[in-house]
C-alpha cells in the first residue's frame, strides 16, 4: 500500500483488498423484527460505540425502504467530520428476520412487506461501498455476549433470546455456527409438550408457543378472566393497562403470591428448563445466556429456572452449567453487530 | 530430518516432533463398552486398513488388564515384518465409555473395574511411544462416517448410535465437537417423555429408556406376556430364543402384522422423530447418520422415522434435511478411531 497517501484522502474500500486492520472503524446496524427500529451505530476496532443513530418508526417499513433509510443513516454517522480521514472497513448487520446468512440474504420479515430474499448485504455493500456481513438478531446477539459480555472467555456457549419469539445464536469455537442450511439455532420450534398449545408457526407442542413473552402474556390473559382476585392483580400491577400488560409483570404479580399467575409462570418455566436441559445434555456449552423481554423478570426467573434445570443436566463434574442473564440487555443484538464486523476485519 | 537415515532404522516417535507425513501407519483401536472386545486396526495414511486385530473376551477386562492386552496387541499388530521400517505416527482409540477427550482419560466403565479415571491415552503413549488420542465410540463413530461413510461432504453432521445406550457424535466444521467439559452428544438423557419409562440412568423420560434397543426389547417382552399370539410370534421370529430377542426382530414382528410389536415400536419411532426434529432445528446438520442395533431393521426404521420426522423440522429450502443409515455399520467406531489418528497427523 502506498504510505505516502494523504490521510484525508480514503482508500478505496473494497472486500478483495486484504488488510490488517490496525486503524479505522466498524458499523453495527440492527434491523429489528417487524423492520420497525433502526440503530446503526460507528466503533472502533476495539468495539468501543463512537456515535449511534437510531430510528423508530411508526409502521413498518417495507424492504426497499429500509435500505434507503439505512443508506442514509450510514452517511449520517460516517461524516467526514466524524471519520477524519479515517476508514470504515466492516458492516455488520443483523436483522430480527430469518435471513441466509453465507449468500447475504434476507429471507423473508413477518408483518412487513418487501423483504423476501432481499439481498442486504449486496445492496448494502453497492450503496455504501462497505464490505458487509448479515446474520439474524439471535445469532448476532450469541456473538456480541461473547465478544463484549456475559461469554467472555467462553468458545462455545448459547444465547436464548425469549423475547416476542424464541432463537437461540450458537457460538462454536468463537464464531457463530450456521449449520448446514444456516438454519441453526431454532430452539423456540423444538417439541417439548406436544398437547401445548398453538405456536405462532401453527404447529403445537414448540417452546415458542409456551415461554415466549407473547406466550406467557397471553396465557395470562386467557385464564385470568376466570379470576376476579387475578384481574384485580393485573389491573394493580399494570397501573391499569391490562391490555399492555409485559410478561415482567406477569412474573411480578406470581411473586406477590397470585396462584393462577404462578400457575401460569410455573408452566412456561417447567418447559424452558427442559429445553435448556437438553440443550446442555447434547451441546454442553460453557454458558447459557438468557436474553429478551422475559429476562427482564430478573432473579423471579433465573432463580426457580436454574432450580429446574440443573437437576435434569448430566454433568462430569460437579460443576453445573452456567445459566445466565445477558449482561449487553436490549444492546446484545447491536453489539453482536459490531461483533460481527470486527471478526470479518 | 536426515534423510540419508537408513529405513529400516525406525526414527524416534513422539508427540514433540512436528512431521509433515507423507508415509507411515497410523493405528486404530476400539474397545466396546464393557471393555469386553478390544480391536486394534492398522491403517496407512489414506485410512485404508492393511491388517487387524480382535480379541472377544468371555468378562468384562478392567483398566489394567485392558491397558496391558491393548500394549500386546498393538505389538502384534505393529510387528517389524509389517511396518518394514516405516513409523506408526498416531493412535487413535475410541471407547465405549464416558472420557475426558482433552485429557485423554477414561472417566469410568459401566460393568467393569478400574476404569475410573484411567489415563489411557498417556498410558498408552508411554508404553508403546506413539500419540495417541483418546475418544467416545459416538464421537469416532461420527468421525468414521463423516471421513469415510456416509457424511463424506458434509461439514456438519450429527451421528446417533442407538444401541444398547443412546449417544450422538456431533462433528462441526470437520472436527469433533466436544462442548466445553466433554460432554456433548448426550442425547440419550434428553426429556421428550416426561411420564416415560425409567431410563437405566435413574431418570424418567429420556429417549434413552424409549427408545434404545434394549428399552424396545424389554418393553416388547414386557407387553406380550398378556398377548398369546404376540409371544407366539416372538417364539416364531426367534427360533424360539425369545430371552435372546434382538430389536430388529421385533421390527420384523411389528412388520409381520403384530399389533403389539407395531405399538412398542412405533411409541420408540415417535419419540426418536421428535428427538431427531429438535436436534435438525437447532443444529441444522447437513445429514442424520442412524447407527448402532436398532439401526439393522433397516427400511422398517428408516421409512416411518423419516416420515414422522420430517413434518417437524423447519427447512429453509424444500430439501428435507437427511436421516440416512451408517455406511460403516459396526465397522463405524473402529474407523472412526483411524479418523481420530488421521486428522491429528
Amino acid at each position: 500500500m502506498n504510505q505516502t497517501r494523504p490521510e484525508h484522502e480514503p482508500l478505496p474500500n473494497h472486500s478483495h483488498i486484504t488488510v490488517l486492520a490496525t486503524q479505522g472503524y466498524v458499523l453495527g446496524v440492527e434491523i429489528s423484527s417487524g423492520g420497525m427500529r433502526l440503530s446503526v451505530a460507528l466503533a472502533d476496532l476495539q468495539g468501543q460505540v463512537i456515535y449511534q443513530a437510531r430510528r423508530r418508526l411508526s409502521a413498518p417499513l417495507d424492504g426497499p425502504g429500509a435500505v434507503q433509510l439505512l443508506q442514509e443513516m450510514i452517511a449520517e454517522v460516517c461524516s467526514p467530520e466524524r471519520l477524519k480521514g479515517s476508514r470504515v472497513l466492516r458492516c455488520g448487520i443483523a436483522v430480527g428476520a430469518p435471513v441466509d446468512a453465507r449468500r447475504g440474504v434476507v429471507r423473508t420479515m413477518y408483518r412487513a412487506e418487501g423483504w423476501d430474499h432481499l439481498p442486504l448485504k449486496d445492496l448494502i455493500e453497492q450503496r455504501c461501498s462497505i464490505p458487509t456481513i448479515l446474520d439474524n438478531d439471535a445469532n448476532a446477539a450469541a456473538l456480541g455476549e461473547a465478544t463484549f459480555g456475559a461469554g467472555v472467555g467462553e468458545r462455545n456457549l448459547v444465547y436464548v433470546g425469549l423475547g416476542r419469539g424464541i432463537g437461540a445464536g450458537i457460538v462454536i469455537n468463537g464464531t457463530i455456527y450456521h449449520g448446514a442450511g444456516t438454519m441453526a439455532g431454532e430452539i423456540g420450534h423444538t417439541v417439548v409438550k406436544e398437547d401445548g398449545p398453538l405456536c405462532p408457526c401453527g404447529r403445537r407442542g414448540h417452546l415458542e408457543g409456551i415461554a415466549s413473552a407473547q406466550a406467557i402474556v397471553r396465557t395470562m390473559i386467557g385464564v385470568s378472566v376466570e379470576y376476579p382476585q387475578t384481574e384485580e392483580a393485573i389491573r394493580r400491577v399494570t397501573g391499569g393497562r391490562a391490555e399492555a400488560m409485559t410478561v415482567d409483570e406477569v412474573f411480578r404479580i406470581a411473586s406477590e403470591g397470585d396462584s393462577v399467575a404462578q400457575g401460569v409462570v410455573n408452566e412456561a418455566l417447567h418447559y424452558l428448563a427442559i429445553s435448556l436441559a437438553n440443550l446442555s445434555n447434547l451441546l454442553d456449552p460453557g454458558v447459557i445466556i438468557i436474553g429478551g423481554a422475559v429476562a427482564l423478570a430478573g432473579d423471579l426467573l433465573f432463580g426457580p429456572l436454574r432450580q429446574m434445570a440443573l437437576p435434569l443436566c448430566l454433568r462430569a463434574s460437579t460443576e453445573p452449567v452456567r445459566i445466565v442473564p445477558s449482561a449487553l440487555g436490549s444492546d446484545a443484538t447491536l453489539r453482536g453487530a459490531v461483533a460481527l464486523a470486527l471478526q470479518d476485519v
